[in-house]
């Protein structure tokens, strides 16, 4: 490990991983300590999930959102992936000397209608202001409780041979947009976030059978690296076929001129789930049927040969390895 | 109001009330939102106080603490005021680049017996990583749940005429640390942060009675800036002996020479309370048992007169109104 901070170990990968290992597990140690997306908590006679995020996206606006919008759903997808109804919500502040109040009272807008439609309830909050040149615009963090649904039990470990693999919609549209936000590369494309509080989506689903072995949002690092952990967490390999990986043409297109995959493209609203085969098909209809997983697909088997690999199936039917994540992903995004 | 964000926004008074009022609950207003310490929520058969907190402090590292150490007793102290006892937290980083993998280290040490000492377990956590000069070294926010001890209700509105004011130590120190650690003023003087968790001393306040009105930790904004808030929020006048309020003499000193208010500066490891006349004695006698109370003195009274108001009586027996906080104080501390 490097004597200082670097970009990668933030950039959601194997070196965050080893941060966390190596930092905070080590520290923090307890039962109840997870590096999943939320611990279960147990509090009287409910059982809780409970998440935090930290948001620091450049630009803080970007077509299809806004950070406040982000903010709501990441912390109300990490509890939905839990199979957690989002409950309530901290939010924290910390805000560049000079900032805007009329953006500032965009974002708490955004965060307002965002939290409203996924049923959950912003209950506390900080403000901390901090001078110019400390801080990039404006940090938020929220925090969350859920309660977690009797006898659903998501978790990456969870993964058997046999498992169909779905995406709930077209990804690396999140990763994309902020990219062509942040105007470095002069390309102009027809892309928006895919930024979105997905509670209603994981509902869709549960309504068709509690059997769902993981459910994950494929954010910070994108599909790929979210199969590659699944595939270490649970000991089986992945096998995908690319034809059935839903890309927008546009985000397809951005890609092929930047020599990005798009598998390591976050999305802000779209999950990886994994079912039993026959049960996949009645959730990829239920998804369809929702606002923010039209376009969901099966995209991929798992395997009980090749643990911890990530295979794909290329248009002329040649198996090539996913190159495993690492290193910092380009764009950073968070 | 005006049209950016400024530092009088973050200082913990008069503007950041505004900011909160106009921007976040116009937008965020629920039965749970809370401008309290924390709010209160009822899950299952368990009633919860539920509180963020985000640290910026600079110098990270300060005499008596660090922005680990800070950042669990921030929200542990926010629980132990509502009078409850803290379980969880969760800890969300934002990291500089290139910031020292060692000091990251050592925080989460503080932060792992901090939180040991405070019997809170941290059970979630995230890292980001900000590109250089996105960030100034690192803030830390953390989150806390707690249950609520039965039968005692502390708040800010609770202050009753008549009422003895306790301060739990000598105050002041923090900010006064914070300052002499910016070395802006070549002043040298021997003051350590009063940073420190209160669950305990709170638990020892209530095997005396359960029955006290208000407890408060002064940190941004100090002990004058509280007084003003349970003034305001009690509609009670507060009435100051400033020979009975324990400030250390080195601070004094610092404050002679720069001509600050000690009743202004930031404590962390300092409650204000509001107890029954004939309660106070037995609670000041319990505190200074304590390893973090050992100075706890009755400072005051409440009166029906003059509610809003805070008037201090002086040596020589004059009564003049302690200035009322507004713009920003000095020296900022977060």
């Amino acid at each position: 490990m490097n004597d200082v901070v670097t970009l990668a170990h933030g950039a959601g990968g194997k070196q965050t991983a080893e941060l966390i290992d190596t930092v905070f597990k080590t520290h923090f140690s307890n039962p109840e300590f997870t590096a999943d997306d939320a611990a279960v908590l147990h509090v009287g006679n409910t059982k809780l999930a409970f998440t935090t995020d930290g948001f620091i996206v450049s630009p803080p606006e970007f077509p299809g959102g806004n950070i406040g919008k982000l903010s709501i759903c990441g912390t109300v997808n990490d509890l939905a992936c839990m199979g957690a109804k989002p409950l309530y919500l901290s939010c924290a502040f910390v805000i560049e000397e000079g900032f805007s109040l009329a953006k500032l009272d965009a974002y708490a807008a955004a965060m307002k209608e965002t939290a409203a439609e996924a049923g959950v309830r912003i209950v506390a909050g900080d403000t901390k202001v901090a001078g110019k040149g400390q801080v990039d615009h404006l940090f938020i963090t929220t925090t969350g409780i859920g309660q977690l649904v009797e006898g659903v039990h998501p978790s990456g470990a969870q993964a058997k041979p046999g498992d169909a693999v779905i995406v709930t919609g077209d990804i690396g549209r999140h990763g994309c947009t902020i990219l062509l936000a942040r105007n470095q590369f002069g390309i102009d494309a027809d892309v928006t976030s895919d930024c979105a509080p997905l509670w209603h989506t994981v509902q869709s689903m549960l309504s068709v059978t509690p059997d769902i072995h993981v459910i994950r949002d494929a954010t910070r690092g994108g599909v790929g690296t979210v199969l590659y952990e699944i595939a270490g967490q649970s000991r089986v390999g992945i096998h995908l076929d690319s034809q059935a990986i839903p890309v927008h043409p546009s985000v397809q297109g951005v890609c092929g001129m930047l020599g990005l995959e798009p598998l390591y493209l976050a999305c802000e609203g779209r999950l990886v789930v994994f079912a039993p085969q026959e049960k996949a098909p009645a959730l990829v209809d239920v998804l369809r049927q929702g606002e923010y997983s039209r376009q969901a697909a099966i995209i991929g088997t798992v395997t009980a040969d090749e643990p911890g690999r990530v295979v794909v199936r290329t248009e002329i039917g040649a198996e090539t390895l996913l190159p495993p994540p690492g290193g910092e992903l380009l764009p950073r995004i968070c």
